[in-house]
């Protein structure tokens, strides 16, 4: 399995040199560019003039917790179903989400924008075409991607307000966010039965699916979007995404050669473009009797007069079409640039395959399965 | 295991169906009765009187994902050790808070009263009578259940302390609960190893009764137990628990046939009455100089002179009654409810297998099992 | 595996009468000594002069649910990577953790101290002899042992501000320790496959070298230690922790039979000399300027003038070497005191066995596997 000694030779020092060399221009920008702010060096801050206002780091809602046990816990274990891979799941995501923690600094300083825009680094990106038998989960392998799926259930609020002003603002946020999840998860519960041999529940749908509540209303649940629009838009979004788990990853599969392992389409894609539809329907219905003086922090171009609630929804729908292309343009050209040979990726019999980058214990899946191969030399026997 | 076709049919159509309706139900009372509150609708808040009191929702303790991460995964893990039914303990748990979250929302805005009420819902009563067999735990399974104690140990505070009123109360509530919990868990370890076997500890008891000590204090963490009094109320409760579930149960499954799976006679039924009757000697006990200023938030009516101490406590006694009788009487006609024969319920041979309600992949437990039958075979050979 | 008779009545009563002791003793000490405090006491809070800076028990970072996470959920089941010892991993970590949050208050209360101190009670070493080969991990249980390591990565900065003064120093804490963190990550992933079998990474180095990054900046995270600084000292600790595991350990074992199970050495050891190393420097370089007014809380006896930032570092070095004198001369007492033959400590042939001290279920990993040598036998058959 390892390949020949000279690939196995390049391949110990790819992963390293990687590490060394991002962590090294990290470092080098980090000395170069970061520094403490007023409210962090020794020197510039005052006692005198703490004020209440700047207690938000300890009292912040959501907590620097929040989102790391949304990142780490819940996105490390979602992908432990899959049967083979579950030192790569939780390791990797472990691995980048601590290079993006230091990477978002710097990004965030350059852009002067919120930190939250960096926790989708850790989600993305298993796409492979064989192998196909390894993405088989175990019984408790599934229980530990419930795991990931209750923390994103559970922290998916904080992850939607935390873009947010201050007030009225997040506490809208947050409750439709658990309106919509709520409704997303009787959704998939409903839709996944009802599709299901016999009428049983399939496990990959109520571990992505019912999050789905949470994708659909990540653009709107600042807005007035009400708690009975919060949940009819995650119900929809629980039900669009369980069928495309059920109806459309086969198809996806089968015709396209697309192996969309963690249903990204199912869970961010759909529920993401209905969101963002959902956004411009309620923006374009932006009222001043509707959000009063709260105009000024949801839509602020509206609230001044420079913009009308139409055209503030078409500025959005605009937004919609420029993100697709992004994602087109760029995954498109992720998906050539892993294809270089000299990138050595992994052959494809060898994809979803900790033993890959691992060293497994003994006591591995593997000897479960050794009956199994058994088997197989029985009837090629 | 599918029953007959028709059998079958229905059963696929009985889970959409319920969520459907529960879900569409909900929908329409919401779109009639829910509204943003003022602190939460943009048109009503007003950034010049966000008072530092109206800050609650950011800074609260308990915070929303306190209470969540106990029901979710406290209670959604806690069942894990079944053998066969990890799926539907996570996976119906986590339904069931779904709908109760949205379900609290109206009972809240009917009762005005706080938010807490709904916790129970997703956990109380498998209660059946055969397929014991498939009580049994294994290894891994009983590791996610701790993973469930620990989370309700950590949060069982907040959970207690959340009916409180904030300042002492609230201090006092979450600290006499965690010394109680701390002692209830030394009383368990105690008890367990006291009458096991050769001295050996019982996982059952640990990941039950050590929690004892946050439903004994339930009514009097608030009051001025003292520490001591934790303490010593948290031991009692530990010890009564694990005898509970090492002599009780089996009487409780042999003469009575009554099944109670996750010991919530253990665990919620004996801690509580105990908890019950520690509040009534508790409270009256109460004076205006043990109190002080406090007596009003604990104890209005006495603190206005409308009740004496010992009359508080008398009506604390008779709401131990009255709840005495309600548990019974519900859960007498809950019980006949379930054996209506259009409910369908599954037959005895099918209890505590996922298999019923959940599509489980190949590697389930079954085949790492399968050996043992073959080794059965070959003795009876 | 009992043993004799004689030895098992004596076993059975060893741990609950050791509980019931300690329970015993530290309940007496509560109603002698702790009484709760103005903030807590119903008579002595009012709720005239709750004043805002009253409120830091709800509001307070860390609090603490964060650092009960951290060790119930955190050290708990950090270990649990033991074939065979997941139990005992979990249960005595939940044990002594509850011992602990008592002990704590009553350390707390006659030093005047903060309460933190507790924490490394329920971490520290099984060392042992033989039984070696039940310190092979299996697949799931290298799964759970990553939880504790995600939730101690995740609450480690919590953990270092816990003892710092609120404001600016507790900013820089968390944040030097998240960077730090981050770096050891990366060092460990990068060291890891570097000086691995094929260049693949061991789950041993991840779990615990990644976390060395908050250990080395222990001392010096409320220090100006600059973010660079930061990160070069959590890539360092991680570096050297990995080397640990990979090259020191082994020698350990063979040369010296000692059996570091978790890599204590490694991973709090050699990075916790090093950050005490680090502090020195620090310190050593504190200066009016670049600590300004933060200096006070920082280094107060150098804002007072009486002291120089060199004799500040002299003294910080000499209180290493205190702390390795006591750790070597109490580590020494207690293990002397371990092998006295009245406290009947099993022999080496069950250590790393749950079995000693609980009733394992019967569909044990041991179990689990005997099917495998059934279908081994019929291949040979």
């Amino acid at each position: 399995m390892a390949g020949s000694p000279s690939r196995a030779a390049g391949r110990r020092l790819q992963l390293p040199l990687l590490c060394l060399f991002l962590q090294g221009a990290t470092a080098v920008l980090f000395a170069v560019f970061v520094r403490y702010n007023h409210k962090t060096d020794a020197a510039l801050w005052h006692r005198s003039n703490h004020s209440n206002a700047d207690n938000e780091f300890y009292f912040r809602y959501p907590s620097f917790q929040d989102v790391h046990a949304m990142v780490f816990v819940g996105f490390g274990f979602l992908m432990v179903f899959l049967q083979r891979y579950g030192f790569s799941s939780v390791g990797f995501t472990f691995l980048l989400a601590a290079f993006a923690l230091q990477w978002s600094t710097l990004v965030q300083g350059f852009l002067h924008s919120f930190h939250g825009g960096h926790i989708h680094v850790g989600v993305e990106r298993p796409q492979l075409e064989k192998s196909k038998h390894r993405q088989g989960s175990v019984y408790h392998s599934d229980l530990f991607a419930m795991i990931g799926t209750i923390f994103l259930w559970i922290f998916w609020p904080s992850f939607n307000a935390a873009l947010t002003a201050l007030g009225a603002g997040q506490h809208r946020t947050a409750l439709n966010t658990y309106y919509s999840l709520a409704a997303s998860t009787l959704g998939t519960f409903a839709l996944s039965a009802l599709v299901g041999e016999d009428g049983r529940l399939d496990m990959v749908h109520i571990q992505n699916a019912a999050l789905a509540g949470g994708v659909v209303v990540g653009t709107s649940s600042e807005m007035m979007l009400t708690p009975f629009g919060a949940l009819a838009a995650g119900f929809l979004a629980g039900t669009v995404s369980t069928l495309g788990y059920k109806f459309f990853t086969p198809i996806l599969e089968s015709k396209f050669k697309v192996q969309d392992t963690c249903g990204v389409h199912n869970l961010h894609g759909m529920p993401g473009v209905l969101g963002a539809l959902l956004g411009v329907l309620v923006a374009g219905l932006a009222t001043h009797e509707a959000y009063g003086d709260g105009l000024e922090s949801v839509f602020p171009l509206i609230a001044e007069g420079q913009r009308s609630a139409t055209s503030q929804a078409m500025h959005q729908l605009f937004g919609l079409f420029v993100t697709l292309m992004f994602a087109s343009v760029g995954g498109g050209l992720g998906g050539l640039l892993l294809k270089l040979p000299f990138l050595d990726s992994p052959p494809d019999s060898q994809h979803y395959e900790d033993q890959v980058h691992w060293q497994v214990p003994g006591e591995h899946e593997d000897k479960a399965q050794r009956p199994l191969r058994v088997e197989e030399a029985d009837t090629q026997a």
